[in-house]
């Protein structure tokens, strides 16, 4: 699919508030889905609503979740109708202190992915996945690391969600404060949020002679 | 209810996988909600999950949540049945790289809230529910700015969820190779992942005199 081709607008993707943070251009969602790592993904359970964390990873316009063969959303997807998932990732770029209570705000960039999540059966595609969720976190890890052995792949569920129903949303800049309250008292502004990646921290029995990798030798 | 009492365990909050990382107390569950500030809410439209990501509060044994009257979770949460809906808090603290693949994994911590959302109509509770959000993002914030006047609380919806059937989840420390791969000539330890607030960045309409406030002064 052509990187200009917006993803359509469907009646579930259009925000009933704040329309114009919405986006639905590829290269602004790809970017989010790219930045983040962790998602929230949810899905319905005895007819309730239940939400997850997880790990997951982007290979063109496709997602992958991976987890244990026995998860309960994972089993799920294993059915052949699949499983009808909402898969949201949200990336907190400040806070917005307005002069009025009701205009704080934060900036954020999220994105979310509507959609039937079903299980990947294929061995290659499964391993390609499993790849990217490990590159997603630390770029370049993947190839330095014991791949996973027959019995630890049977035991994975690996689980793809394709990127057809999907929105960016997208807060920047400073408060939006009312005119009127311009003049009161009250300082206003953002306060900057970033994730912060520290120094690396080695396992207390790993063998002192393997040196830092060159991937995780940079802070970010 | 006593601090000491823990969430009562359910079919629904125990989780299927990593149980001994489950945990039901309220100190845990308590400061979780309280160093996060965003959520993500996860709810049924059509038959389908929606989950999206918005600030929240805690007070006492309730969660707050605030938006638009318009916005579609909230009206749910206007019928007199309520809003089934799930909240989930998730702390990032690291990446977990492991040997081999299969165990890499992040260390977190998560809140998970089943439960059914209502709106709040009682005017008190309404306005301590809107100090409550702008305090958890910015303790002190509520006091210095300007509170919502009738037509913005008017167009405001509060809603509640009560800490019944809740747990947590928290993952800790190094990677959990498997004995066979420690000897494997792979780095492994675990690189910290910490939230970190920058320096707030005035308004670009700021009247130049007034000064940070307090509550600002110091990064975290």
């Amino acid at each position: 699919m052509s990187q200009a081709t917006p993803y359509p607008i469907t009646d579930r993707n259009v925000p009933t508030r704040s329309k114009e943070r919405a986006a639905y251009d590829r290269e602004s969602v790809h970017a989010i889905l790219d930045e983040g790592y962790l998602c929230h993904l949810g899905f319905v359970r005895d007819g309730a609503p239940v939400v997850l964390p997880t790990l997951y990873a982007r290979i063109g316009e496709r997602l992958y979740v991976h987890g244990s063969t026995g998860s309960r959303p994972l089993r799920g997807a294993g059915q052949d109708a699949g499983l009808p998932v909402c898969l949201t990732v949200t990336l907190v770029d400040g806070l917005v202190l307005a002069r009025s209570a009701f205009h704080h705000s934060i900036n954020y960039r999220s994105v979310v992915v509507h959609g039937t999540a079903y299980q990947v059966t294929d061995p290659k595609e499964r391993a390609l996945a499993l790849d990217a969720v490990v590159d997603h976190i630390v770029p370049g890890r993947a190839d330095d690391s014991r791949r996973a052995d027959a019995r630890e792949l049977a035991a994975t569920a690996v689980v793809r969600l394709d990127l057809t129903e999907v929105s960016a949303k997208i807060r920047t800049g400073g408060p939006n404060d009312d005119e009127a309250d311009l003049a009161l008292p009250y300082w206003s502004g953002v306060v900057p949020v970033t994730e912060h990646r520290g120094t690396p921290a080695p396992a207390a029995d790993l063998d002192p002679t393997i040196a830092l990798p060159g991937y995780l030798s940079t802070e970010r």
